[in-house]
């Protein structure tokens, strides 16, 4: 059994990992909200809807901390499936990657030590077309490429990660408002991907915004005010600050990273090296998306390589559902697991011990209740 | 000419000095407020009191962009002397030393990405008694160094500065309220110190505030709470995670640094190795203070090593005020080119040299006044 799984670009896949070992890193994770999370249906990163605006900074809580503050529970979908920061919390306890959490929009302030972006905004229903005031996406994209310069003299790569619920469905806005026809392509952290009821929320959205998509591609943000949110052009101004300063880039996530290369590559970036999308075999074997597809359409030079997580035989049924389709990705568990295995050689198996051993821990502790 | 003075425990500088050459490190300039700088007389660095609390978002605007955005104006006292932090942005942008701003309590938020603590809070004037709440004071601290351990694993050493108007004041109010007698020891950002009004307004507050000496040692808190403000209990924070997780730290500032030495040494922490503070020859010439003094009372085994700055022979009026008393030091601009000079190997003459162009370029652009 391999550790990693090159999807996607073999040749150049395999050419970054070598590249990175032992190298000096960093990992940020990006949180932000869109309200479009609350529209039922869309997300189940929450006990409910209305919940899913509390689960990034909840997230980040947890993976600072090992427990949320703002709220006593652990993120979980109703079924009580753990957030995928319990993944990338065993990772970075193993691997010791330095981190930090950016919030780009939360919609509520995590309680932990975190980058605030001056231009952080809550996006609104993209089914509005109206989803965050273009001088924010301008604003996010810029601050966070000058955050990125700020840092990147200590780093040969960053892993950057994110925690949007309802993200998927921005990204589809975001896509669609560039003119790339994805209809059904992007993922969904549950087994059954709501395809129809995503397409009607872009369809609106988008006929509200008389977006034009030949202008969108001259100017991404205006995609992105329309039917993005404030997490992925954050991510894509932070991927376009630390590829001019050369330093490589793992983006750490599912279908959501086609969205950050779209904007990346629509403001001009190079996107022909140094980059790499690192997510979890879940996407890759997740038969209602398809992020190869998604990254061919795009930006076909991106190598797409997975972590081989496998929760088959784990003790824990919470985390067995991972393997019924439930949750796949997300706060850059994928990425995190690939540079922990990648840059400091800790071999998959005993990442996944850790992961079981935290799992227990968290169960033990509070906030997630056993599936029985 | 030495390009660095060991002005207390030679050796041990000496040593410190020479195990940081080329090692990873980071600089993080923590910025708050503390209402005490608009009292007349106590602080002039901005060019009218109440200017003072807009300082550090200005100063660190302007270390980031090279112009504040807040406002149009670099931060001058009111006879038109720039910020240190053109000393800090110069020995930056040549030694490349990567950096973030930590915002524990500015009075506004600068327009630049900036990590923000979530108990950051504006401090209140000392002579009230009550400086900021005691659950911040605890907060500040312990966020801080969490934020230390998320960044460990990345640095060898972390430079840590201070932009706090009104600093050397709650500085007073810090020692005397644990019990430290060190009336007319600190400094000032003008050749006047104010030490009768400094010593005034402390009184006031600790009689008001009732604080118990041998309370407060042993819950440093306390004194903060009462005559301290948020930027010293998070810089102590930040040391305390930094010295537990083997990171060497330069304190980069002047008498100021003696309230972080003494919180952190009354939490307990050990002191004995991995630190020293960095400052400026223009803390160690000062007449008016006693930096030697201060560490001698508190902790005399932190050593202290000043950057061999000179401006007597500058082109530039405004940076020659340096020698006559004014600024000092501030934005951590000693200890950042001290970092510069022993890690990154760049000579003093060559960062004066970039100071003396930094200087020219912001006269040039915007917002500094020549003085003529």
């Amino acid at each position: 059994m391999v550790d990693l799984i090159h999807v996607y670009l073999e040749d150049k896949g395999r050419e970054f990992i070598d590249s990175i070992r032992d190298c000096r890193l960093m990992a940020l994770y990006f949180i932000g909200s869109t309200k479009t999370s609350t529209i039922p249906g869309v997300s189940i990163a929450a006990a409910s809807p209305e919940l899913t605006l509390y689960t990034p900074a909840c997230d980040v809580e947890y993976l600072v901390y090992g427990r949320p503050v703002s709220f006593d529970v652990i993120p979980v979908t109703p079924e009580g499936i753990p957030t995928p920061a319990l993944i990338t919390r065993a990772a970075l306890t193993l691997s010791k990657i330095p981190y930090l959490i950016v919030d780009t929009g939360s919609y509520i302030e995590p309680k932990i030590s975190h980058i605030s972006l001056p231009s952080r905004y809550v996006g609104e229903k993209i089914n509005s077309g109206k989803a965050i005031p273009y001088s924010k996406a301008s604003g996010l994209y810029y601050e966070s490429m000058t955050l990125a310069g700020m840092l990147a003299s200590s780093c040969d790569l960053f892993v950057i990660g994110e925690s949007i619920p309802g993200g998927t469905t921005t990204t589809l806005g975001i896509l669609t408002g560039l003119g790339y026809s994805v209809w059904g392509m992007v993922s969904s952290a549950g087994p059954n991907n709501p395809h129809g009821l995503k397409k009607a929320i872009v369809k609106e959205g988008l006929v509200k915004s008389k977006l034009n998509a030949e202008e969108a591609r001259r100017d991404p943000f205006k995609a992105v005010a329309s039917l993005g949110d404030p997490v992925h052009v954050s991510m894509a101004g932070f991927l376009a600050g630390a590829i001019s300063k050369g330093v490589k880039v793992v983006l750490a996530g599912g279908t959501q990273m086609a969205a950050v290369v779209a904007i990346a590559k629509h403001m001009g970036v190079d996107l022909s090296r140094n980059v790499v999308i690192g997510t979890t075999r879940w996407i890759i074997i997740d038969k209602s998306s398809d992020i190869i597809g998604l990254v061919k359409k795009i930006e076909p030079k991106v190598p797409i390589i997975a972590a081989n997580l496998d929760f088959s035989f784990s003790p824990f049924e919470g985390l067995r559902y991972y393997e019924k389709g439930y949750v796949k990705e997300g706060v850059g568990a994928g990425g995190t697991v690939i540079a922990s295995i990648a840059v400091r050689n800790i071999p998959l198996s005993t990442i996944i011990s850790e992961i079981y051993r935290e799992y227990e821990r968290s169960v033990k502790t509070r906030g997630i209740s056993k599936i029985t």
